[in-house]
């Protein structure tokens, strides 16, 4: 498979079905250059059926090729004309296609950049890229094949592990420790001091509790763009295995964020949170300072976390409430105040017109 | 107009008068060295009547002279002392003063400086202005009288058009495209992975779908400081043309925002929303993934849109909805409890009361 | 008292007590070597008692010493085997420890490192510390022991006072102003142009209104990562002494945040606010353009202020509103759709069953 222009890809159906493992029925022929939605694709294009509605559509498809979930069925194939490429599991398939296509990031060569600044002390593996504007602290380590690209900062006493992209203008503070197989992307500030403060009265000022703690990143861990992982007051904020941070997410000082938590972007979690494992957070969330959310929840985009969430339970709204309950309240909310209005009228009517209420007031 | 101070300006009402292109009606010798509005300013202000609730202050205000939109009639003005400019727009008036006596961001000199690095393959404009610190990729090209700054980091295969200032810390990566007379501030990220992943279960972990595509942002575009707008999975999230962000906002992957589009500070939006031409949304708005906003619809801040609003609408609210509704809601969450307490009440002492419900129950 | 590994401190509570200045009830050659809650901590911990529930958790806790606040009585102690140590206030008395015990950040040297571009008609105080990668502009001046760590943007005719640090990545535009004793922490961003434009209508773009004011940060301020702190259209933004903003703050232009102020993360400030003094803001908050919060008064997470606050009151809510109406409303939020069920079927049944109100009708 070669890539031909910006996103442009050529390739057979045929030599598809090799990459993917799948079993193919058409015409191994059929030339494909992009991949598009069954119902916006034209010639050219792959196309993919992970569900029944999917297939029906096929007939009325302009896609040439589709990778089809095994066991779909489906309806009026012409198999002389266009190729199904049937898989185990059609989004799995297409990761595949897209890992095959994928430009990637440029990378830096291995080595230092002869405008990097790296202390001696630092322990950077031969294989990892140190790109320009790169500042390294003393008695960091640095682990095989990882990249910082350009302008990253890692102050002292940092570990990062192998295999791991730190993208250009983010920030490692001192002694925080990234595991391999992480991407930070650019503009994110990892161990910045977390916010603990004796609050100021009408004749002191706030104090600054100092925050001596660390922050704790896990392997194949992925942190968006302009995230903050704030700094344990004592021992540190912790990111488990396996998390996905979308942009603008804030994880305040001392929270624990378990395994395969996915926080989508600008969702704000106060300080000593805990997040249980698998846990699901939709965008624009907010948690409160030492909520606990249980393993497997699922919380809705925009939600207000108070306290807690129950484990497996699927939350939203503000405050989070389950999300049954949720949605109808939101459906209520659109005709709160005429529903206050004539049900006030009809009390004062009723109020008015029955004579044993007159008589009991 | 010369500069004395920090924003400080020296000018006569009759050389102001000539800069806008507007007809005196006073004495053209006042000296004019601020800017204020009708009520606060003092001598030596310049002040502006858009409308006539603010001429009928003139009076009573301390300040020299004002801009008028022409039509105005502004009562008991002392052309002897005082100076009138009437233009056809005061505001736009205001805007151009307020370009003559701009101070500007300072700017780097033409050329690349000596602790930038940039790729032998990119192509930099001679006019342009590549600071200390910035890092431009392989293939990338930099358009005529553009400036990066200083540690700007622009990827590999980017193109940036003509008249573009990217401010320091910014972060541009592989092959987003910028347009010309655009001004992107520091810390925002162009190009960070869109955020695509196939949901971890309780046996696997999630796993990445790359994030092939780009973004493109069109001509005279503005984006605050902290901002993101993520690269497509396919093809590219799109910005049109003169657009303006302000800082904090994330801008998901696959979004098309179309042209002429307002959005102020630390709005959210998710993945593949559409945002109709020359719509204006206010701060702190979400925005669900795949919702779609009709052309020069408002919507109000800190609203909530799970799914579509229509052209021209004005909506507001948690969920959005037509702002007129929202303001009442708005209004009737003041007294929610209260009112439901009072409403349960009076249908308990309605229900005992009435026989004939007692009967039918 | 000496750190024998991260976060790791061997000190005796007789030193202890002399550290923090306390009286020393117990055995003074009990060794501490970590800091913990009373219910976590295990042999070797201090703790902190500063009212009663945790005085009577004592005798059940392992932890090894605690710092008492004077006047707290603490039930079945033994001084045979653990210390407790008397303070005037058990809080602050912490703070020392954490102080004395804080690595802190590590800072380059004094002096401009070789990588860094420093303007030379900027005036660097000898003791100032400029890491590398850092640029400095025109006309400039950085304080006695201030440090900008690394990669840090300060632009053209900008004052830094004394002892204050802005971490990496950090920018600083033209002309902002910086007290002493700051700490600005990375990706965050003072001076980008305020969010100034006229509108766009079917026929005209947006117009931009420069914004040619500054930004003025006061002394003791601290900015936690990826804030904004934008340039006013006219003079300054301006944020008062002893100011603490956590991560993600957006402060737009023209707003006048007083002393003392305390806004945690992801608030969004509109432009033009006014935030009186020593008011303390919870995270997630969103204030509209020119509301007005009056001094010491507290607003809860995720409230969203629409126009004011008064002086010393405590709000909460969307609108917000007095935190205890705004805590009832939370709470009647979550039944309301059943509650507006429940009340039009009881209104239907005894609208249908009373005779008058048929007749009335």
């Amino acid at each position: 498979m070669n890539q031909t222009a910006e996103q442009g890809v050529s390739i057979s159906a045929g030599d598809l079905a090799g990459l993917v493992g799948g079993r193919l029925v058409g015409d191994p022929s059929v030339v494909l250059n992009t991949i598009a939605g069954i119902d916006e694709g034209t010639e050219g294009a792959l196309t993919f059926i992970r569900a029944q509605p999917f297939a029906d559509r096929w007939a009325g498809s302009a896609c040439s090729a589709a990778l089809v979930t095994e066991g779909i069925d489906v309806p009026d194939h012409d198999p002389a004309s266009r190729a199904l490429i049937f898989v185990t599991n059609a989004d799995h398939a297409l990761v595949r296609v897209l890992r095959a296509i994928d430009p990637g990031h440029a990378l830096p060569p291995a080595g230092i950049h002869q405008l990097a600044v790296v202390d001696p002390t630092a322990e950077i593996h031969p294989t990892a890229r140190i790109g320009p504007g790169c500042v390294v602290g003393a008695g960091t380590s640095i682990g095989a094949n990882s990249t910082l690209i350009a302008s990253v900062f890692v102050g002292s006493a940092c570990s990062i592990g192998n295999d791991t992209i730190v993208h250009p203008n983010a920030t490692i503070s001192d002694r925080v420790r990234v595991g391999s197989r992480c991407v930070i992307f650019s503009g994110s500030v990892l161990g910045a001091d977390g916010f603990g403060f004796i609050p100021a009265t009408t004749t002191t000022h706030a104090i600054k509790i100092p925050q001596i703690g660390t922050v704790a990143i896990g392997d194949d861990v992925e942190i968006g763009a302009c995230c903050t992982v704030d700094r344990a007051k004592l021992g540190a904020t912790t990111v488990g295995n396996h998390v996905k941070l979308d942009d603008h997410v804030h994880i305040g000082h001392n929270c624990i964020v378990e395994d395969d938590v996915v926080i989508c972007g600008c969702t704000a979690v106060g300080g000593s949170v805990t997040i249980g494992k698998g846990t699901l957070i939709g965008g624009a969330v907010v948690i409160s300072d030492q909520a606990t959310i249980g393993s497997y929840a699922k919380i809705a985009g925009g939600a207000m976390v108070l306290d807690r969430v129950p484990a497996n339970e699927t939350y939203a709204g503000i405050p989070a409430m389950p999300a049954r309950t949720a949605l109808a309240n939101h459906g209520a909310m659109r005709s709160l105040a005429s529903f206050m209005r004539s049900t006030e009228k009809t009390l004062k009517k009723l109020t008015e017109n029955c004579p044993e209420n007159n008589d009991s007031r």
